[in-house]
């Protein structure tokens, strides 16, 4: 597979169905928040889902692997990074499951069309503004803090193009859980499902996860606390086997 | 101290400096909730603490005991069951540190003022509508149901009597949790410290704790999940030590 590389690229493995994924790490790489995210979101037989934000397409990719969704878009701005993550769906003999598509999460509603997927996928930039001395046209700037898109910009057109009754499911940092909930409800996404992630059970959370339904009635069930590590250096039974084959 | 009981009350020993706690259990008892909420909240030194729908006032009691706030008021509508909260503060010797009034939620910020308080603390009734087969003028329906004051008559007292700053904590069920920080959000206190509450740590959250601060900065930390069973019988020791002298 190391003909689909470019100079600074690396293939790592994703331990499902033998798919492998590139990366650049100069740029950014997929963290544990992608993976946690792809292990809890809920996608039904013949679901069609969208990742608004989609990097490397790690989530698109593990998604068509765990579960029988029918098809998984991934919407990327930046072209170079769209470019790479298409790579890795047509190296992984995805091409005709998973599409990439380059554009912004601002228009997504514009670019597929209103209540056109059953699920959609976001592990967003977590920082509000950009207060730090990296240039802010950087792949890792770009991922971490809210340049290109707000929350505020994700929900909304995750509400527009989420068919009724479809479901929003995004990672993100616990202390912005309040406003998370309320532009959710505002946009008419209600969270029915929260998972909260902590590295070890001693101490506070560091992630949460969220999934909203277009329309749903008033009802959150938060699920067993998701625990990270059982001792230093090694992972809970929870999290190993999102990460084995 | 069985001079102060009367037909059908019994006495319960509270493990904090000596008090004892008047209880009529065929009417209404405190449970773990209380407990767990007079644990959680907050209260510095010189703070004055009003306890909304104070049932058999043990949340004023409790706090007087482990914090060293300065004053505690109990607001109970059921006349029967503020006459005898009444009883337990004086019992213990905490006239001057305790009050029961004798009123309703609904109008907190009349009976006391706006901006009256820096702490507020409420058990409130979890449950939505009232369609059991009780009676719903018994204690029981009251202390249950939201018959006599709903969620967002507590919310919006609450921050009517607080002073700027002040801060509301409250016990609840976690799948009203999105409703609750909306309603806390739009009356203008905001979500500051959140801890979920599991009867195992592999099971779905039964309760939530939520404290949150009047003209606060959007940050919510949440805490390490609050676990009640170590195993079947057993409490974990963050559970023990609020239990234990």
């Amino acid at each position: 597979m190391t003909e689909y590389l470019r100079e600074g690229e690396r293939l790592d493995d994703l331990h499902r169905n033998g798919y492998k994924i590139i990366q650049n790490p100069s740029k950014f790489c997929f963290g544990m928040d992608a993976v946690l995210l792809s292990g809890f979101v809920t996608v039904k037989p013949r679901e069609k889902v969208l990742d608004l934000g989609t990097g490397t397409g790690v989530i698109p990719i593990l998604l068509e692997a765990k579960t029988q969704g029918s098809h998984f878009t991934g919407l990327e701005i930046q072209p170079e990074m769209a470019e790479m993550a298409g790579r890795s769906a047509v190296m992984n003999g995805l091409s005709e499951r998973v599409s990439i598509v380059k554009g912004d999460i601002k228009e997504a509603s514009r670019i597929f069309g209103g209540a056109s997927f059953d699920v959609v996928t976001c592990n967003p930039p977590y920082m509000e503004a950009y207060h730090g001395q990296q240039n802010p046209s950087e792949p890792k700037a770009i991922a971490r803090h809210e340049i290109l898109c707000t929350l505020e910009d994700v929900i909304r057109e995750s509400a527009r193009v989420l068919k009724p009754g479809g479901r929003l499911a995004m990672v993100h940092r616990p202390h912005r859980l309040a406003e998370i909930i309320c532009r959710m409800r505002e946009c008419g996404l209600e969270p029915k499902r929260m998972r909260i992630v902590h590295s070890y059970v001693t101490e506070e959370a560091n992630m949460v996860l969220l999934e909203a339904s277009r329309g749903g009635r008033p009802w959150l069930k938060t699920e067993p606390p998701l625990v990270i590590f059982r001792e230093p250096g090694v992972y809970t039974d929870a999290v190993r086997v999102l990460y084995e084959d």
